[in-house]
């Protein structure tokens, strides 16, 4: 007997031997799979409550959303075009966050990562609580961090400090959907200080430490300035107050040079390319290369809509034109860096990131019903050159299934985006009482 | 009265005022528009046969893709991740086609093209006579030519040539949905000489001609060695035998210099930009550069699935990328590319690429109801930077609906699909009969 039989579908394990079955069965026995294997033998085996006919659909183990602020849906849609919107629109539209707009923003913003094939989300971000909240209601993985900044950004100081830590308190063991962690901002806006403070309380707590790293030029000028301790960059600055090596999950890295590529290397961090962030912003990172260089590169969505299957084909096509290479981020390589890469980044590879026997049963179904799924060739090269997000059909997550046939069990979809709108509105009339500049950028991004 | 009327859009018209209607309505009659402007009013002018009501969409002309091979959707799934493709893989496996295999991969290609808001293709292929049959049952606009070359390629010959001009012959003016053009394959597998004939043809029989243009290196080579009759390019040798002008439509032009780029720009001539074609084979072209030389860049989803919102992205990802600018390619820009630019370049812009009063009924209806288009501010950038092909809800052809709430009105999508599926079957036998080297390649390309 087992909970859920989903039968007849093409499994890509992400397997330690990259097993493919192409008529396989998995039986889920609560929130564990029971067992994975050919069709007729599991469905022989397992009596099931519940059967799922994945006829035409890949099986494969759900996304890890790797770096991403999902409350910023109601934000990061406003000045797509222009240079530096982290300090003209983001942390300006930041500073008028009120606990419940953030919760209602990320209620929308879970659901969009979800319906796009996300189970886990790696979350930095301010009201990480209210965050959490959304995560829970909607029913994906959090892997959360209340973002910690000393100076410079929207939500700044000690009381910020305290949250970012009393979260990660609160959090640990309670809940099977929240995996909570330390978030300090980045090398330019948080103290060395308090960086170095925060990898004590890490090793103290045994969680990671989610960052950004290397994302601006203003990072790099701060950090080799005044400020700078003697540090040659970014990296530099992580590698000399021990920040570097495998509990750290490092966002972007786009601007660095050879020396820091190897620190990275060396030290086995954890680096989260955002491919399409980058590229729509002008910029990229050397992922490529990175992964080249034996550094676990994972994959993020950051602010754009978290679209992981779209992230994974601009991966593709952003590295490829770098490096003219056009095996360069093979279609296998990238979906084991949104799934048991990220697994073994996050250290939770012995729960989560492939369709094993034990595992946490965390898995998605992805439609192969449309004429662009067609003909079928190799799975993991249709899902990243001809899928699109929306072609998730199925998501189950810690056992339980949040997506049936493209939509939310949970929550009703248009009540969803009804509450993301409300905070978007609010959200925006207060950003603009705060600071009146904002109110062209926001109305520019109206039609006339 | 009028036959549809479509209301409470949020129209983006493409006119040129660049009009966008918040609350916008269309009435068609026949194939035409009748009429468009502010709900309200439109509503009480008009009494309608059937309405649409388009809550939470955004209406915009169809989308004319500007280069792409349908029948392509069965071969260009394999082998993605290696160099020189076109020669090892699609010429190789395009030898074996016969024509009901064609007519049926045009279905499942013309299927896909439709769902994902193409109202117009414009194809350039062996077979074009089962092209057309697939395109007219589908309801989809064709600008159709049969592909001619002189040597080098799976199709060649004197009889080619005939059937090329035949084609434009057969179908001037026979049918509201086929618009015949000349297509000589590419500066490299066509004579001179054939190409100044067609040329002439061209002229006399008022068509457009549409071929690859500095699409390889070998191309390059080709044209600049014994073949080259003192051409320095590719773009360079059309220019000498009177090709390059506003009547031509050249895919790629990836390998130019700036003497071409002038060439281009000075004789009108009307480039398409396949993005992520050529981002995932490692090559890109300098489409923004072209733009800003004054030249008109369409944009075409050559190979790849015809997806035109997602080449619509990867168009300002990898120009962006590019330039390091991130305002290049602009979403207005794009949008405008897909629409009236390409209708200008087609020589149809007195009835395609906008919605105004008398043009013909070619528009799409692009939903705003899932929380990836939400917030919604500017439409044109929350269809360019979020929305997925799957958005599109409603296509309406010639003033038919052709698919409605995201399926096909005319086919079954899973019989379209059948067929797609028996055709790849059928010519990837019949291809490794003829060539067993590609027996390893297609077998690749199916899970181990």
């Amino acid at each position: 007997m087992c909970d859920i039989l989903i039968k007849n579908a093409y499994v890509v394990t992400m397997d330690p031997a990259g097993r493919v079955i192409q008529d396989g069965a998995i039986a889920i026995e609560g929130n564990r799979i029971l067992d994975v294997g050919p069709s007729k033998e599991i469905s022989a085996s397992y009596n099931a409550r519940e059967e799922i006919d994945a006829h035409d659909m890949i099986a494969l183990p759900g996304f890890i959303n790797a770096h991403t602020h999902i409350a910023m849906c109601v934000i990061s849609r406003i000045g797509r075009e222009l240079k530096d919107r982290l300090y003209r629109v983001y942390w300006p539209m930041e500073r008028a966050w009120i606990p419940e707009d953030c919760y209602k923003a990320s209620l929308m913003g879970a659901a969009e990562a979800i319906l796009f094939g996300a189970t886990c989300i790696v979350d930095h971000y301010f009201f990480m609580e209210e965050i959490a909240k959304a995560t829970i209601e909607l029913g994906i993985r959090g892997f959360l961090g209340h973002t910690i900044m000393t100076e410079d950004g929207p939500w700044v100081g000690r009381a910020e400090f305290e949250e970012g830590v009393n979260f990660v308190k609160r959090w640990k063991g309670k809940h099977p959907l929240v995996i909570p962690c330390l978030a300090p901002h980045a090398p330019d806006t948080v103290s060395p200080d308090w960086l170095m403070e925060l990898k004590e309380i890490a090793n103290e707590q045994n969680v990671k430490i989610h960052m950004h790293l290397s994302q601006s030029m203003r990072e790099v000028r701060k950090v080799k300035g005044p400020w700078g301790r003697g540090a040659r960059s970014p990296v530099d600055l992580l590698h000399r107050l021990k920040v570097l090596g495998p509990d750290l999950i490092a966002a972007h890295c786009i601007y660095i040079d050879e020396y820091d590529l190897k620190l990275l290397s060396q030290t086995g961090t954890n680096v989260v390319y955002c491919p399409s962030t980058y590229a729509l912003g002008g910029t990229y990172a050397s992922a490529d290369k990175m992964m080249k260089s034996g550094i676990r590169v994972l994959i993020g969505t950051d602010a754009r809509p978290a679209d992981m299957i779209g992230e994974l084909r601009a991966a593709a096509m952003t590295q490829r034109q770098l490096t003219g290479d056009p095996s360069a981020m093979s279609s296998k390589d990238l979906l084991r860096m949104a799934t048991i890469e990220a697994a073994k980044a996050l250290g939770l590879e012995d729960k989560l990131g492939s369709i094993e026997r034990g595992k946490l049963a965390d898995l998605i179904l992805v439609s192969m019903k449309k004429p662009h799924m067609n003909p079928r060739f190799d799975p993991c090269a249709n899902i990243v050159y001809n899928a699109l997000g929306s072609d998730v059909d199925t998501v189950i997550v810690d056992g339980k299934v949040v997506v049936r046939e493209g939509s939310l069990t949970r929550c009703d979809m248009g009540s969803v985006v009804k509450l993301g709108r409300e905070a978007a509105e609010a959200l925006t009339q207060r950003a603009i009482e705060i600071d009146s500049n904002l109110r062209q950028l926001i109305e520019g991004s109206h039609p006339p």
